[in-house]
């Protein structure tokens, strides 16, 4: 139970978070207060050609202003918002609006698509295999040659996309700012993968348990999974409304070359909402076989507690009978008393057959119109 | 029990107001009947320009007249509606329709926003911290210099807007009437976080509960919860949808670039209908989850029932057996009855073993299949 | 029960009738037959400009073609559809289509708008009062300058238009038959109010029974709220979409003016159709809490079986022991059996530890998360 | 349960020739396999002008050849598809696409308009009042002089149109083909209003008995009910689709005039889905309504249960404890024991009253808020 | 117990391989990685025109470049994928793009459509007869003048395209590419209806066992049939989206009397999705009539419970009443007991009689308005 508990309280902070780090309500609008748990914020930038590339971590943000527009591509990735000094700067620097600084900082955005004048504001959200419940902000800003990204938590999701930017492979050297924004979104989309192979996985073994013996657990296991897939849900819906945003709307900074991409990505969130929509119809469908399970359970310890009244009260009054303390009954005087166990045999007898034509005893499985059914496992 | 009947008493008085201040069935359009209940009105006016501003509460409507045309914004709020020839002089004074009008009065409207030619009527709902149940209307005007609005209750959800008017911080003072308006929804819209966040914490007490030990009162308290949501919901779809309108249809008195700020407020309104449906989901899961451990409970006490019966009838019977009264029963003069307390034990021992070996007795989560659906809360 | 049945049987005929004035399968379009149950038709005719007015009640239809075009408005209303002949006369004096006129008598159209060259014909539903499951066939033809109406019933639902129209108030004589059609709809959207307002009081009054003491007839008065609502249902969806049609679509007939009112109207029913839909989500969850509260009772009479079960069987058993006619119990004269009634009560007490150590005795309302959850209703 | 097996049989063969008739799979498109039990064809020409008509039957499809172009309007009319030259050499005579032949034969298409480019193709689905789950499919081919009907039965659903036509009353002889389409349309829309009337007397006739009685066979009913409500919807929801495509786009072989006839013909069909959701959400509230009467007689049998054996079984005890064998038992002589008796209806009258203030005995329908709700069904 | 799990184990094999297949999260996009159990493809070629025909199968995919641009049609269907270099060696010669190519290696997409510049790119399900969980992934290629398709399994659902290529019947010789692209595309579909076939079949053997007689394993049959319907239906959607994209959207490659058999396709996935709805409805709806039978089924337990216990106890009582050791109770020596017997016998009676009356005796299928509703079943 302690263990219950603990889980339900990680998931209450995390719910009371949601709030928490929200400015006061009737502020004024682009007001930015920063979660004083927030990790303090790791730069990296990597600047990169078609043949050259440069990479390094800074301290200061102002070293980015002699970076930027030397290279084609200029990629700075803020991971951890604890410090909000680093947030504004950088915003003044490539000249971000007010309100979507403040959506870079209150890490409860939907994932959506704004375009600005100068630039295009893309927040997604990536989910992570340890908990199914937290899911963590990525707000992208794609530039005409410039890429900033913020990451609410220090995670290493977009490892793949520099290492790939390191090597030079494909087209990730040659293409512009926008395949960068695409391969960091398409790094947060694989990401939903290994959670939903996990979720697949439960979803299998609670079948098992359910189908087979349900236990009274179960169901709080089927309500947990259902939280998570509802907390998935949230997540990945507006990423799916997101993707056809990006590939479909004309948006000047992206390449039409990328969209073939893009398209790319929104199958793949179409196919995670596919999944997902299957294991909430099939762990819908698990409540109703937990619940018939339950009531099928009932009806056994009901037969049993019926066929044991049903057969020792009659032969206790039967005893009880002849218990009775009158004078005249010559039957008492018939010696050993074989025929009252013969009668109460009987009468057991009586209610045995009785309930076996009924089909109470035995195994309940044995229905007469089997040969039909057999064939809907065959 | 009483405290159950006092809160749903108010419930229903709320519910009958809600027809009870409509002009009679039939009367002609436009009819302006006030509620008697609704408090006085106080009117606040803060007229204001880049570097000056004028504050004052005011007695006569048509003070109003002098201030108007002479400042770059001039904002009149009117708090409280219980005094019909304010509203009407006021309309007249600003060249109201009387539709609209009515529509000020009979504060059961859904949020809306209707385009008339020379100004366009707001409608929006403000639900509070202290009752869920209610929702306060509020009308806004929105003219070429003015700001008209009118709150149901006097209540102090603008406060913080008019804070930021007199210090004049950010654009609130440079930007026209339409970021005025913008400010007063949005303030409108932050009240809706601490409810839900209400709502957060008490569907996550309610899950405890119900989850751990559920009580017979839990079902109505999922009733209240859904209640709650179900009007909560009633106020915020409109709510979403007047969004939508205000950001993207083209009105002439709104500028562009305050469309990026009622993007903003659209944003919020997603969100919250987001976590409203989310609570409405985990709410019907609940009760789901209730029902099936009422089932669990019933099938508990009819075990305990059933071993008990299934024990103690067949001893009952052993014991009446011997309580004949039959001449010849040699087994009467044995000795010390130790072989029936023997052949009694037996009995017991076998029906316990019997459900042991069903898996009634002992812990009822001690399921075989265990180790798979541990990993459900790894 | 009697009640119940001719409650029913009511609504039998009503629903039978829905279909027995249809004509014959195949017969050809633009049939008309008359229910012969129909009440006979009343004429009222009501001719007015700006500053006079002519109303009359008349026998024959042909003294319609002497007032029309002479005024600027000619309102005629016909109330009950009991003679074909006026209505076949006065659809040639109108020129109207055959199919229309079918419409007109089939009282069981959907609320619709249908534009011909010349006129407009709008068919709305009204439901009165007394009879929620009953609802009338209003159809209104506008013309250029005339507005030709027909009551279902005999009812006073237009009486206030024709009061207004008299009186002279408002625009109501200054505007056009666009006006006038207006008002009758806006009289008979009007008449949904009151229903409604008696059907939040039904569910408000089921849910403190159901909540408070479940009663076996519960059942059967959600379904008949159920039912009724429905039925109300079916009249208010369409007739949104009529209104729909009508404040939005271009007809020619109906004066930009006159939109702002039909918005109104347009907006009511969005109100109407808001609370329609809020009672059916309270009346479904009412069913939900009546199942769960039918099994809690379930509960609580199967513990009451168990505990007297457990308590007095093993008791009877042990009085069955010393019961027995075995010659050397020794016990059974150790003198008064002080013991065996000391061993009875302790065998019950412990029974009676165990039952309240499960909860099964005292207020199931007792439940030891208790802090958390007051705060539902605080 | 022989009827419901026959009539399950029935229901299997209806079934499976859903899927008999198809074409092999992988078969070339427009492959054309005739039913082998289908009926013989009955092939009837009718061909008339505004004042003359031609009506006969025919053996030889070639005979039609001599008649088309003679006439304003042929219409033939083909009732029975076992003879596969019939089809095909008609599909010759009239250039018929080979997928519309197709089609044709395989009677499980959806309704459906297609346009080919001498031609339309109109596929709508008849009902019978006789077997709620038969379907049948009539093919209609609206040419420029021509309609061509095929009726996948032998029905008499077109003999009323064949009355009109040779009756010539109204617009049936004057209109063009495209009049005659409408009128074979209309005949079968007509064709759902007795079934739809039959559906809503089982609905009450099924309402009255589960609520005033509910017997075990009523959720077979029930079953049945959806089943058959499930095959209407499936026929009716793509004849709606069908109708709008009728009457809204635009069909050069459709004239204008017959637009406002088939707009009549579309309102039938939303009136017919109308009532079919309407029986449909009665129907599952029905279900309800069973569920939470067998829980209410759960209930009731356990109650009778509880009573008995809270009364019986201390008084056993009782007896019992005056049947033990002990030597000092001095009550045992103080005569006739009318204290025992005594003692015994005392507790029985103790347990009577707990269960009267428990509400258990006496009508389950006395609730102590009756008033209140007494005036849902006022 | 065993096939149960085994087909489960099955089951959680086909679900873990839709994700094992997938490249490692944040590879370069484009990435081609096989799975190893995958089978060796097998590549035939079959080249074709009005008159001549080509066709081998070929070992080296180089052959293939001699092939191409020499006759009107090449076709060239590569049955498994266990070969990358196949795969991309093909996508060189026929200058595919890489995301398409990861699509064919992935064999986890959802049908879609798309448009490249030279070519279009459909990816389709083959579902199969023997396993319904199964489904199989077929990407077609069509070009100007080539057709290259891919079967993830080595299956035999293209072979009567090829026979009919081969005899040359109808277009298919005559035709372009895109008629044997249609003729693929509906090959697979035609696969869809024995599976459906079968469903149909199971779904009403599992009517006939619920209503009939419910065995504990039907809610496992229901569960199965859920999932695999659930399973289809993922299929199926998306090729009807597929469909209508194929068939409505102009696509450059495809000839516009290729639409009319492309619809024909479209047509028969909407009866497909039609079939699978209805019986997902049907399937819910056994749900609840297997649920409400388990209730019947405890009703008639309790009550056979509920007149044994109500009988005997009593009876046991007077037995108990006249054991007693009393000194006078003159009544014991009235003579043989007969007065006990009959006494016994009438509280037996009335009990039964109170039952009877009740209607828990005798069959519980007599309701009284059996008249009524004995129509549902005419």
């Amino acid at each position: 139970m302690e263990a219950a508990m603990s889980r339900r309280n990680h998931k209450r902070r995390a719910h009371a978070s949601a709030f928490s780090r929200r400015s006061l309500p009737g502020s004024a609008p682009g007001t930015l207060i920063v979660d004083p748990n927030a990790p303090k914020p790791r730069i990296h930038v990597i600047a990169y050609g078609t043949d050259k590339i440069l990479e390094k971590d800074i301290e200061d943000v102002q070293a980015v202003r002699s970076i930027l527009n030397q290279w084609p591509v200029t990629w700075i990735n803020v991971a951890g918002l604890g410090d909000l000094s680093v947030v504004t700067r950088l915003g003044e620097i490539f000249n971000i609006h007010r309100l979507a600084l403040e959506d870079v900082i209150n890490v409860h955005q939907r994932p959506k698509v704004e375009q600005y004048k100068d630039y295009c504001y893309i927040v997604v959200r990536a989910v992570h295999d340890k908990e199914a419940y937290a899911s963590e902000q990525v707000s992208i800003f794609l530039g005409k040659n410039f890429v900033l990204s913020f990451q609410e938590q220090i995670s290493n999701c977009f490892d793949p996309v520099m290492v790939r930017v390191r090597e030079g492979k494909g087209r990730t050297r040659t293409a512009g700012p926008d395949h960068l924004a695409y391969a960091l979104v398409d790094a947060v989309i694989d990401g939903y993968f290994p959670v939903l192979e996990r979720y697949g996985e439960l979803v299998e073994a609670l079948e098992d348990t359910i189908v087979i013996q349900p236990a009274a657990r179960s169901i709080e296991q089927i309500h947990e999974m259902r939280h998570g897939l509802l907390t998935l849900r949230r997540a990945a819906w507006p990423m799916r409304e997101t993707m056809t945003v990006l590939y479909r709307e004309p948006i000047p900074l992206i390449d039409d070359e990328e969209r073939i991409y893009l398209r790319d990505c929104y199958d793949h969130m179409v196919q995670i909402i596919d999944l997902l929509e299957n294991y909430r119809d099939v762990t819908s469908g698990l409540m109703e076989v937990y619940l018939s399970s339950i009531s099928n359970r009932t009806n056994e310890i009901m037969k049993v507690l019926t066929i044991i009244s049903a057969i020792f009260i009659p032969l206790t009054l039967v005893a009880g009978i002849y218990g009775m303390n009158f004078k005249h009954m010559p039957e008492l005087e018939w010696g050993y008393p074989f025929f009252v166990y013969g009668c109460m045999a009987t009468v057991a007898l009586i209610f045995l057959i009785c309930f076996r034509a009924k089909g109470w005893l035995g195994s309940p499985d044995k229905s007469k119109v089997k040969p039909d059914t057999s064939r809907v496992d065959a």
